[in-house]
Parts: C-alpha cells; sequence; structure tokens
C-alpha cells in the first residue's frame, strides 16, 4: 500500500477526550473515529488490525471442531419472554419496535437465538456435542461510555455456545475451549491468565476471565508465580485450574493459599469470559435429544465470548511505548515499512520502488510512505502507528547499496546490503 | 470437514413457506435459518458461501483502490437531520432511542456516516480522489419481507463512497467501479447486464443497476444482443454504455433504438446499483477541501452498493437444477465431496479416510460424508448442497482400486485410477 493514495489520517495533536493510552493511539494512527458516544468507525488501519484478530480467533476455533455461523443482529423479543430474560435485562439491552409495531431487540448476547436454533434440528443423541460460535457486532447500551473501543457500545464479540448430552462431555468441551483460547491469546502475542469467575446463580467451578497483562490494566490480578514457569503445552486447563488467580476484590491476602513469595501481581484487562450454565436455557426453551435408549436427554450448555474489538485496544495497552503501538507481527496492519527518506531523489526512488514490488511479489503487507514529508515526519508516522519491521532508504542506499532496517520493538537497527535483501525477504515470509 | 461432526441440518421435505427455489433450496440445505419475519440465521453451510462472497469482493474492490472500513451499525439521527434525510426516509428506517433519550437509527445506508468522516480529515485536493467501502449488516423494515435472504430485513450489503474533485474524475472512478463491478460477478459465475437507472432527482446519466441472468429473475431485461459477444476485456464501461439495456418498466418496444432481430430479452435479478450524485452530501454536510489555488472545492460524490446476502439467492436461481443447488467453484461451501459408498466397510473406509488427508493436506476443501447412511441419501444430500466435484469410494475402489468422479454441474462421470489421484488432486488445486 502507497500512503499517498491510502486513508490513514494520522493526528498529530493527542485528542483531549481520550483518557487511556490505547484509545489516544487509535485516535492518533487514524484507526478509528468516533461517530457518537460509544460508536466508532474503524478506518483502514484498524479494520486490517480488527480482521487479523477476527481470522485468528476462527481459525483456532475452527481446528477444535467448532462451526461459525452469523445470527441477526435484531432478534424477536418472543425469544427472550420464553426464557425470562427480557424483563431481567436492564437498560443496558436496545429495545426496538418495527414498523407492524412488534418488540426487537439489538442482541447483547445470543443463548436464546442458538437454542432456538438448536431444538430444531437436533433431535438424537448421535448430533451432540456440537458448539457454534459467530463473530459479529453487539450493542450495550452502556451508562458511561468510555475508553474508546475498550468500553464502546457497539462492539464485536466473539460469541460461543455448545450443546453436550452430560456434565463429563461438557466438561471436556470447556476444557478444550479453555484452551484453545490460550492457544489464541498466545498467538496475538498476549500473556493471559485465567481467573476463576463466578458462574452466578447456577453455581458450579466452570467460569472463567481471561485477563491480558498489561500495565496499564483495569484491575490487578493476583496468581501463583508457578504459571510464569509453565511452557505453552503445560498450559491445559486440568493443570491451570488448580492454579490460584483472583483479580484484587476476590483476592484475600489473610487466607489466599498460596505462600507470600510465591504470590505475583498484575495488572489485568478482561478479554474474555467462558462459562458452563448446565441446562438453563435448554430447560427454558424446551430442548430435548433422544438418548441411545429412546429417553429425552436436556443438554448441557456453555457460552464463551472474546471481545475482538476490545482486544485491539487490550492488545495496544500491553504493545505501545512513547513514540506509539508497538504491534506483535500477527496482528500488523502491515508487516514492513517501507520508508523513502530521498523522495524525489531519482536513484532513491528506483531502488525503493523495486523493493516495494519485491515485497508484494513475496506477498508481505508493505506499508510504503511514499510521500514527499520530510523523513523526521516519516519515521514519527511509522512508529506511531506500529508497524514492526522498518526499511529506510537513505544516503546509504544510494552511495554503498544498503537499506538501514529498524525493528520497531527493540529499537534495533541493520544495515542490509542490497544484495542480500532477497534473503531478507525470504527470511521475512 | 466430516459431516458426521458437521453442523448441516438437511431438510428432506420442502418447506411449505418459501415460494421461490433458492429459498427452498437454501431451507432445505440448511443454509439458513428464519429467526422471524426477514430476519435469518446463517448455518455453517451458508456462512461459508457468505464469506466466499465477500472476500471475492474485496479482494476486487481493494485491487482498484478502495479501501475497506466498518461503519457502526447504529447511527445519531444528528447526522441524517443535518442532510435533511431523517424525515424524508420513510417507515423502512429503524428509528431507535437510546438510554439517554438520544435518536439513533439502524444505518440503511451510509452517505452521511461517510461524509462526516471524510470532512473530519481530507481537508486538501492531494487527500482526493478515495474510495472507502464497507462490508456490513444492514436493516431496512420492509413491509413484506419475502423470498428468504432476497428480500429480508437484515441483510449484508457492501456499500463504497467516492470523493473526486471534479466530474471528470468523478467518472473515471465511476467506470473504475462499473468494471470491477462485472469482473466481481465474472468471479461469482454470473452474467450480469449493466441496466442504466434513475439516478433520482439530481439528474444526469451516471447510475446502473447490475441485473444477473436468471430464468426465475424478477423482471425482464431488453438488451442489446452484441452483449453477448463481447469477451470480457471488451466490457468495459465506455463500450457497454453504449449499449441498449433496460427493464421491463421502461423498455418501450415502439421507440427501442435497438432493431427487433439484434434485441434479446432475459430475467434479471438485482445485485449491484451504482451511482453518481454529485456535490449533494458534500453540500449538505459542508465538505470542502482546498483546492491547489487555495480556493474551496466541494468534492463530486457517487454511491456503489452490492446486495451481497441476496447474491447467494441470486446465484442458487441461475444455478441449479431439480436435484438442488449447482454452485460455481469460486462460492462453493466445499470444493470437492467425498462420499463412502460402504462406510464400516474397513477397505472402503481406508481408502476414504487416506484420500480425505490427502485432500485437507493440498488445502482442498473437502466435505467427507463419513455417516452411516444408505449411499443414495448421501447422494442426493451432496447433490442438494451443490458440492461441485464429488468422488465416491463404492466397491470398486476396493476391487478395482478405482474411484468414481461426478461432476455436480455437468453429471459426467468418469472413474480415477487409485494411482492417479495425486495428480487428479494437483489438478484440482
Amino acid at each position: 500500500m502507497r500512503i499517498s493514495a491510502y486513508f490513514m489520517p494520522t493526528l498529530k495533536e493527542t485528542p483531549a477526550e481520550a483518557q487511556i493510552v490505547s484509545h489516544r493511539l487509535m485516535l492518533r494512527a487514524g484507526m478509528v473515529n468516533q461517530c457518537a458516544s460509544g460508536l466508532y468507525s474503524w478506518l483502514p488501519l484498524g479494520q486490517r488490525v480488527l480482521s487479523k484478530i477476527e481470522a485468528i480467533i476462527a481459525e483456532e476455533q475452527n481446528k477444535i471442531g467448532c462451526h461459525r455461523v452469523i445470527m441477526p443482529t435484531l432478534q424477536p423479543a418472543s425469544l427472550w419472554q420464553e426464557s425470562g430474560r427480557y424483563e431481567d435485562y436492564g437498560k443496558e439491552m436496545l429495545r426496538v419496535k418495527d414498523r407492524h409495531d412488534r418488540d426487537l431487540l439489538f442482541g447483547p448476547t445470543n443463548e436464546e437465538v442458538i437454542t432456538d436454533i438448536v431444538r430444531q434440528y437436533v433431535k438424537s443423541y448421535r448430533d451432540l456435542p456440537q458448539i457454534l460460535y459467530q463473530i459479529t457486532w453487539k450493542f450495550r447500551d452502556e451508562m458511561r461510555p468510555r475508553f474508546g473501543v475498550m468500553r464502546g457500545r457497539e462492539f464485536l464479540m466473539k460469541d460461543g455456545y455448545s450443546f453436550d448430552l452430560d456434565y463429563e462431555s461438557a466438561r471436556a468441551t470447556y476444557s478444550r475451549i479453555f484452551e484453545s483460547y490460550l492457544t489464541i491469546f498466545d498467538r496475538l502475542g498476549l500473556i493471559a491468565i485465567p481467573v476463576k469467575a463466578d458462574s452466578g446463580a447456577i453455581g458450579g467451578d466452570l467460569s472463567h476471565e481471561f485477563q491480558i497483562m498489561a500495565e496499564t490494566g483495569e484491575s490487578t490480578i493476583y496468581y501463583d508465580a508457578a504459571y510464569d514457569a509453565f511452557s505453552p503445552e503445560q498450559r491445559t486447563f486440568e493443570h491451570l485450574q488448580t492454579l490460584y488467580a483472583a483479580a484484587d476484590e476476590k483476592h484475600d491476602a489473610a487466607n489466599c493459599p498460596v505462600p507470600a513469595d510465591r504470590l505475583k501481581s498484575a495488572r489485568g484487562i478482561e478479554v474474555g469470559h467462558i462459562f458452563y450454565f448446565g441446562k438453563k436455557y435448554a430447560e427454558a426453551l424446551n430442548l430435548k435429544v433422544s438418548g441411545a435408549d429412546g429417553q429425552a436427554i436436556i443438554p448441557e450448555m456453555g457460552s464463551y465470548g472474546i471481545g475482538v474489538s476490545r482486544l485491539v485496544g487490550a492488545i495496544i495497552e500491553a504493545n505501545h511505548d512513547d513514540a506509539g503501538i508497538v504491534w506483535p507481527d500477527a496482528v500488523a496492519p502491515f508487516k514492513v515499512a517501507l520508508i523513502t527518506a530521498k523522495t524525489g531523489d531519482a536513484a532513491c526512488d528506483a531502488i525503493a520502488n523495486d523493493l516495494y514490488e519485491k515485497l508484494q511479489h513475496a506477498r508481505i503487507e508493505v506499508l510504503f510512505d511514499d510521500r514527499m514529508e520530510r523523513p523526521g515526519a516519516k519515521f514519527a508516522d511509522m512508529d506511531l502507528i506500529g508497524i514492526p519491521h522498518h526499511l529506510i532508504i537513505g544516503n546509504k542506499a544510494i552511495q554503498e547499496a544498503a537499506i538501514e532496517y529498524k525493528n520497531r520493538r527493540t529499537g534495533a537497527r541493520e544495515m542490509i546490503a542490497l544484495s542480500a535483501i532477497d534473503t531478507w525477504i525470504n527470511h521475512m515470509r
């Protein structure tokens, strides 16, 4: 992508309304634009990051046998009356009347709709287990939307729902998704700590929040230091769920089971929440399947959420410095930044154009700053928007046939001979 | 994908409520489920088709320099009051009040929001032209939703908006998008005829509908037979816009400029609509940029829509037979169907499992019917859901080391020696 033709409106000033760093940086990087309180448009750079996160989540969920669906944004109130939640749900749920005066609602969650789908088709024990998920825009009418996309009203969410024949199977499904979530956050370049959460009126121990470590996190998490020593392979459900982890409002220092010298604390941002809730919705909506013996079985359900748009903010909270965002490679809007330090100089432009072609040919996502701007402004923009790998075509490229490489995260710089650039590109793929 | 673990609830009975063939087949194939009047859930098979169409549209739009964004589903009424459309738009627009009693609406289109974004950032003639688009769910409160996803209330739409400095540039943008649309429909396996349309109160000749040829189409299109002789390369805007094409309500046989022997007619389904509307929204929302001479310029705009979810229905209307859907390869939910005719027979299962691995390894999307069903039911399901290429593992596979191949569209069958299957797979990639 050539910036001269791109829509990437970076801002020099820090918008006054933004209270937290991710909100400030997303506005300054031209990733989002506020349309109304808690409602954001995602500009091209933001859309790219969002779609990368979405793709990673979908890939990992598909890998463990979840199937993707799309449920409508608007839902009939009748289904919520059937489950008994229509009145319970407060003002956060947006209620709407259509032209025929029928009650609809902007779905904040989808237990009712998915149970309604499954009860129409799934009749036999042979059809279970089943896990269905979607990645769609939800709306919760927050009293005071704030912190940009971290606490907006409209947000992109992955919500999944599982149906199993018995508790043992439901627990196995829960653990499979628990582990898939850890893999997802790992691929996103985040350290996630699963923290036991209240599963509400239903009880049971199967509810976890996933907290992302970030210095600017919203709450303090206390956890067993043993966690840090685990390799990715060791981070299984059975292994982790015995380890202590609690958010500050639950943590009681006097009665903590972990000795003080093994207890660590860190700031966390909640980005996922999973829970097993048994037969609640299946019973309310009369979902039954026939068992091998012909007896009716009421399936056990769970639901599994990830805040996808919230993750964009959370990743920035965990990955930034004074100069701007520092994207992990996996979610960077572009992997490589190509910068001409002497735009307009024929030799400089020729080298840059040639390199741009090569990178595109190698299918490396490259953002080429071909604008007639001073080099300092270009470097600052690429730092601000957080592209991981910078290639700078300056005097040396012209005189000594060498390009400067800068790693955005470490700040490390080195010269790459033009003759070695093909090797570098191959390595970057 | 193994059907035994998939969520693909095909129906044997034709649902009584479905009046048109695409609606019937989408319900029978388990692609969609009606949640309420005009509101559909997309089940896994349907979601796959939808995402393929979406990917093709995005790829082609990006290729001509459009940039993808996401605007919020809910929009503030204030922007529509500013453009003057808030009162004009009738009952099809869903109006909502939030918890603070502020007026929102479920966006049926986005001229206001996009113009609001552009006016905040685009200040100089150097920043134009610019084309921004999104692919998101829209809502129009149809009086009588019908024909399944062809005329639902909630629908997936690609909407794009262009900003140019003058009419000549706007016309060039229009023609670029016109041609991109033809490429998109071509890749989707459809024959599209652009038909001049009213551009409303603004006037001018720059508005076209794209009509897909299908015997079951909603209106008759009369067009110059010369169109059929054009190669894809000849289908340029300048070339095509001089050719006669009109929908029945506009066609006047007595005054048709095309001689009767060169006039053809066909049924069509509208799947796209593009128009140039000049300065209307830029003026209303006070969007101005400064020109090279410092004078203020009011940009020329156009908007460009494709009904993405409607296309799923339109493709089926144009591609089906008595047995079911016949997907073009490019949008098929899976490319290859693998069917065991003797499930449970160890030799048959071994060959099928091996082939399934090979196909997956080659990254060919394969749907493996591994259920304990009679072969006839399996064949019927694969025909119904329209997978283009069927591989059948039956007696011959066991006795003569050969697999039966069936082409869903032509019905042609041939035997493929197991020893030649790697070549076949390579060819299929």
